[in-house]
């Protein structure tokens, strides 16, 4: 069974409504008919520290999620916009994974070699493009494969305005299209993945 | 008698409508009133050629636009966008003024010292502030002085859809204010450092 | 006396040595020289919370930083690198003082109006200018001004290797340089906006 | 035979010589020993119209390019970098490959699908991460699929300085690790593509 864990990088906790979460929950509806398996953790639920290495000691509760992501086919962060940009628990999330990406599989590659990422953005308006470019760069750049098309965004017209939610942003064809999209990429190259997994060559790190 | 020169990086030559221009105009209008005198140049038909010298040689047209440059108080870059981006257009200007900044005025500054500049973008959909964090850094970066919100910009909802005209931009009343704030705020620092330039002290380069 | 305040997003605590905080010492040097009064802040050395408001209810240490900023003349904020980009405490700060830029003063205008901003970034490789880029823009974003030439850095060659200390990045003409015309002219402007502060016209916030 | 195609997008006419083409040439080395056959374009050599169509009439020269693209199972775009981005050679590349986007294979998926990508990027200093991140999220954004570490990069510390060929930039150990799995990277998802193309369910293109 294939695995996909929804990290929501919401600045807020989940007493909260996220609208974040409630576009993700499109991807994960489309999952759900093809027999993914989804989890999603509220990053702001738990006590992450800042740092880069697996583990920042006494209270740090980051390596509870590591033990997910390591274990997940899928990979999709999911962001608030703020300045047009990810949100700071993105940016921390986006740490803690690069910080581990010297670690190795059985065979020598990355930790990461044959899991696949997307990514969800909402904002009330712009910035979903360069946060998305941040993050499906940060993972690749980790050791994660992008598939086409794995960036599902709403933003409204410039200025204040309402978020996802209350924008009704799920009458958005062209977003739903790309939730769809997103799930069935992220499903198709895992399953690709996961019978081929990527040969052992010329991508060895050498600690 | 302030000067502002505005450049238009459309991939489209004035041929054809402009909505960036269209969203320059609104800034152009508040200077009017002050007696700022502005003059748009249409980029797209020079025949501008890729470099970083102050001249490309045969045939290159930047030095008509550079000339414009160095005698202008304000400078004012707009842009469309495309995957999220400033125009290729609008890159090839920013090198063409970056190239430059090597020059120096009489004190031993950079030419575009007590020059200030801001920027106008529009698109579809998204992109707007990662258009306006590459031009007014590039700017600064290469000795423009930035004022305080002096981006302007429309963009419309996550997706295909109209343009600034067509989309009838202008009603947004955030995108209007924005327009006002870039032009006064524009103006209020170029008369400042007119009567004030900066001492060439600390600042110098040293060739 | 002109008042300068950095924060230095290391996402480390002043335990640790920061590579960040010996290269922002370089223009708190040119400072004292001048009369310029500084403060440093380590920002991990706050429990500051993740949000938008001023104050974040019960625990939340921003308000503390927040009253510095308001009373500071200059604003520099410095970061370490992350995969190319500023670190989550410095996006976490930048989210701060964004979500208190509606905000006035007397006059009406943005409370940081009359503010100067500047950056200092190092890292042992790459994505100094992405760091800059992003911080000045959500600096003039939010109502400061940014004087030319104001973002210090320090980065070695490509791939894994020494940071600034152990590098004697100190001893990179370049940077040096960078850091004295920073210094200079943030000092500058800031003396020029404490003698002609900015008109109120055209830049007033309607809340 | 898998096809690689490397697009050389420096701001020079091939009669200069290239130092992204010299980092560029140890990817194609590792790509002969394994049977692809690279084909090179110096785009700079071409008249490429600026545009955003697949031929943007009379004397444009990118439908010759595009041809290529079309029949190549491997894309590189390569850039020098400028202000700490990509140069507007490419930039103009990107937005011609994302103009073509919406046209689709024989089962109604985008053109691009099946096809994997990857970037060069050198430098003096700074700037290379910001290029390939703008780079590859515009091809994924497009329809590439993004292997893990296709990112290929040299730039010097921070300043002026000398670029990747006279600092003998091949010397670097983590950049030729980078050539190298770069190379074997695209390879291996190429194969794996050639043999599983993507399944034709949720990513099909509606015009």
């Amino acid at each position: 069974m294939i695995k996909a864990l929804f990290l929501n990088c919401s600045l807020k906790s989940s007493e909260e409504t996220s609208n974040t979460q409630s576009l993700m929950n499109e991807v994960i509806t489309h999952f759900e008919k093809e027999g993914v398996k989804s989890e999603t953790i509220r990053i702001a639920d738990y006590h992450v520290k800042f740092g880069i290495s697996e583990d920042e000691g006494e209270g740090d509760e980051w390596p509870i999620i590591f033990e997910k992501i390591k274990t997940a086919d899928i990979l999709v962060i999911g962001t608030p916009l703020w300045i047009g940009e990810k949100s700071s628990v993105a940016t921390m999330v986006m740490e803690r994974i690069y910080g581990a990406s010297s670690l190795t599989n059985e065979k020598g590659q990355c930790i990461y070699y044959n899991k696949v990422a997307g990514t969800v953005v909402t904002g009330n308006e712009d910035g979903a493009k360069h946060a998305a470019r941040s993050i499906l760069y940060g993972l690749t750049h980790s050791g994660f494969n992008i598939p086409p098309n794995v960036d599902t965004y709403w933003v409204g017209e410039a200025g204040p305005g309402d978020s996802y939610i209350d924008a009704e942003g799920h009458r958005n064809e062209f977003t739903m299209q790309q939730a769809k999209t997103t799930a069935y990429n992220l499903l198709h190259f895992s399953r690709m993945l996961k019978e081929n997994p990527i040969p052992a060559e010329g991508n060895l790190i050498e600690n």
